[in-house]
C-alpha cells in the first residue's frame, strides 16, 4: 500500500511538471520574434545560475498605458471621459452654452475643440478633473468606467485592453517581476480601475497629476483636487517619475510612442541584460494602424532607435492572435 | 512503518503549531497597553470572519522615519551627513573658509549655523545634495552610512534604529501588511540603505525631494539632481504624498512628532478600524527625552489630540525592553 502511494506520488509529480512545461503562458502571442525575445529574457534573468540572473526585488517592469495596455484611438480614453463629464456637468453651467471650449464639446464639434489647442484641452481637463476631493473623483471615474462605451467598438473601455499584454503582465508577475504602469495619463484617473483590470495595485501606478491640498472640513480630513498641474509624466518626465516613485531602474520597459522614448532609453541603458519593447499599431482591421503621422501615439523617433538599441518591436497584426479579451478565446 | 511516520507527522504538526502560537513576534515590547493595542488591531483586521476584516491588498502601514524608526538627536542624521559632506568637499572649495554657513560648519560652530536659520540650512542641503547624478548621490550616501558614527553613542547610524520598531515592521509584514516609510527626510537619502536595514524596498519609500532632470551625456541617459526643492514631505505634505505615491489610505500609521499629525489624522479618519501610533521619547538614559519643547521632533499638538483620537502613545522608557539592536538580546 505504501509503495503504491509512493509510486502514485511520483507519477503525479511528473504529470504536473510536464504540464507546467507545456502550458503556454502567452497563448495570444504567435510564435515569433517578440514572444521568443520576451521568454528568452525572462528565462535569462530568472535562472539562478545564469551570469545574468537578477534577484526578484530588482525585477521591475514598467508599462505605458495608452496604446500599450489599451487602445488610444480616436482620442485618449481619458479625453472621452472629460468630454462626457462636460456634458454631465452642463446643466449646472448654463454659461457653457456660449463659452468655448465647452460650447464646442456640447455641440460635438471636435474640430473647434482641437482648434483651441493646448489651452482648450487644459481648461477641459481642469474643469472636469479638479474641484472635488480625491475620494469624490475616484467615485466619478469608477461610475464612468463601469458604463461608458467606445463609439466605434461599442465595448466598455476596460474591454479594450490588450489580451496579449494582460498575459504578458501575468507572465512577468509569475516570474517574480513587480509590474508598474508609467503613463502620461492621469494617475487618479487610472487608480480606481487598474487593479481590477490589470492586477496592478494603485501603489504601482505612476502618471500625470494635478496638485492636491490637505484640508479639514468639519474636522474631517480631505484632499482637495486643485486646478493646477503638478507633474506631466511624459517623455523626459517618465524617467524622472520612475526614479521618484520607484527609486529603482526597471530592467523591462514597454511603450508604444515617442512619449515612451526616454523611459525605454533609461531602462535599457542600465547594466546587465535589459528588455525594451514597443507595441507597433499595424492592424487597421482589428484595431488601428498608425505610427509616424499620428497626432495621438506618434511613433517616430522611438521606432528609429529601436533597431540600434535592440528593442523588440511588436507587429500587432502579425504577432497578436487576439487583440481584446474574449475576442478569440 | 507507515503508521509510525504518520504519527510522527501529526506530532510534528502540533509541535510547530504550538510553537507558532507561543513565539512572541514583539519580544522587545513589554506586555502593556501599546503591545496589546497593536496585536489586537492586527488580529481584528486579519481574522477572515471578523466584521472588521481588511483584505491584504488594503493593509497599508506607514511609518515616519526620524524619531520613529531611528533616533533623531542631537540633529537629524541627514543633517550630520550634510555637515560631514561639507567637510569632505571643503578642499575643492577654498572660498568656504570665509563664506557662511560653510565657515561655521568647518569650525564646528553649530551656534552660527543655527543662527543662519532656514536659509543657511537650505544652502547646506542644496550644496551637499545636488550637483550630481542620482547614481552618484546614492553611492555617496552608501559610503557615508556604512562608516559614519554617531557622536554620542559611537554607533553606526544604522545601528540606531529601534529594535522594537524593526519587530513591529516584520510583524505587520508577516500579517500581510505592506510597510511604507513616509518621512520628512530626503527620499534619495533613505533609499540606498532602508531595504537592507528595514526590509522596506525603495518603491515603498516616500520622502522630501529635490528636482531631477533627464539628460543624455555622451549618449548615456542620466538623472541630474538640481538645487531646487521638489516637495517637502512634512505636516500637510504627508497625506498629499501618501495619496500621490501610494494612492490608498493607510489603515495603520506611526509617527513621533507634530510633523506626523496630518498623516495620523488622514490614516485614522478612514472607514473601519484604524491604528494610529506615536513614539513618545521618554527615555533620557537609554535614548533621549523630549516632546513639547524640542526644536527637533517637537511633539505637542499630536500628543494633545492622541487621547481624543484613540491613538496609541508608546512610552519608550516603560514599554521598550531594548532601544537599539543587539543591545539587550
Amino acid at each position: 500500500m505504501y509503495r503504491f502511494l509512493a509510486l502514485l506520488g511520483v507519477a503525479l509529480f511528473f504529470a504536473v511538471a510536464v504540464r507546467a512545461q507545456t502550458v503556454d503562458p502567452l497563448p495570444s502571442w504567435n510564435e515569433g520574434k517578440s514572444k521568443q525575445a520576451m521568454t528568452r529574457f525572462v528565462k535569462t534573468v530568472t535562472t539562478a545560475d545564469s551570469p545574468q540572473f537578477v534577484p526578484a526585488a530588482e525585477r521591475i517592469a514598467v508599462f505605458d498605458n495608452d496604446g500599450t495596455l489599451w487602445s488610444e484611438q480616436p482620442v485618449y480614453f481619458q479625453l472621452a471621459f472629460a468630454l462626457d463629464r462636460v456634458k454631465t456637468l452642463a446643466p449646472q453651467h448654463p454659461e457653457w452654452q456660449e463659452q468655448q471650449p465647452f460650447k464646442a464639446v456640447l455641440e460635438d464639434d471636435m474640430k473647434t475643440v482641437a482648434a483651441g489647442g493646448q489651452k482648450a484641452l487644459l481648461e477641459l481637463i481642469m474643469t472636469t478633473h479638479a474641484g472635488n476631493t480625491t475620494e469624490e473623483f475616484a467615485q466619478i471615474v469608477k461610475e464612468w468606467i463601469g458604463t461608458a462605451k467606445h463609439p466605434k467598438t461599442g465595448r466598455l473601455y476596460t474591454k479594450m485592453v490588450y489580451q496579449p499584454m494582460l498575459e504578458l503582465l501575468a507572465y512577468l508577475r509569475a516570474n517574480g517581476f513587480k509590474t508598474f504602469i508609467v503613463s502620461g495619463g492621469g494617475i487618479e484617473f487610472m487608480r480606481p480601475w487598474v487593479e481590477r483590470i490589470y492586477a496592478v495595485p494603485p501603489e504601482q501606478v505612476v502618471g500625470s497629476s494635478i496638485k492636491t491640498r490637505f484640508e479639514l472640513r468639519d474636522g474631517k480630513p480631505v484632499l482637495a483636487r486643485l486646478p493646477e498641474i503638478d507633474f506631466i509624466d511624459d517623455k523626459e518626465g517618465k524617467p524622472v517619475a520612475i526614479n521618484q516613485y520607484i527609486g529603482r531602474r526597471p530592467i523591462f520597459a514597454f511603450g508604444n510612442s515617442d512619449g515612451d522614448l526616454q523611459m525605454l532609453q533609461w531602462a535599457t541603458a542600465g547594466s546587465g541584460v535589459r528588455f525594451g519593447g514597443i507595441v507597433h499599431h499595424t492592424d487597421a482591421e482589428r484595431e488601428w494602424a498608425y505610427d509616424r503621422d499620428s497626432s495621438i501615439g506618434r511613433l517616430d523617433k522611438a521606432l528609429e532607435q529601436a533597431q540600434g538599441k535592440s528593442w523588440t518591436v511588436v507587429d500587432m497584426q502579425q504577432e497578436w492572435k487576439a487583440i481584446y479579451p474574449s475576442q478569440q478565446r
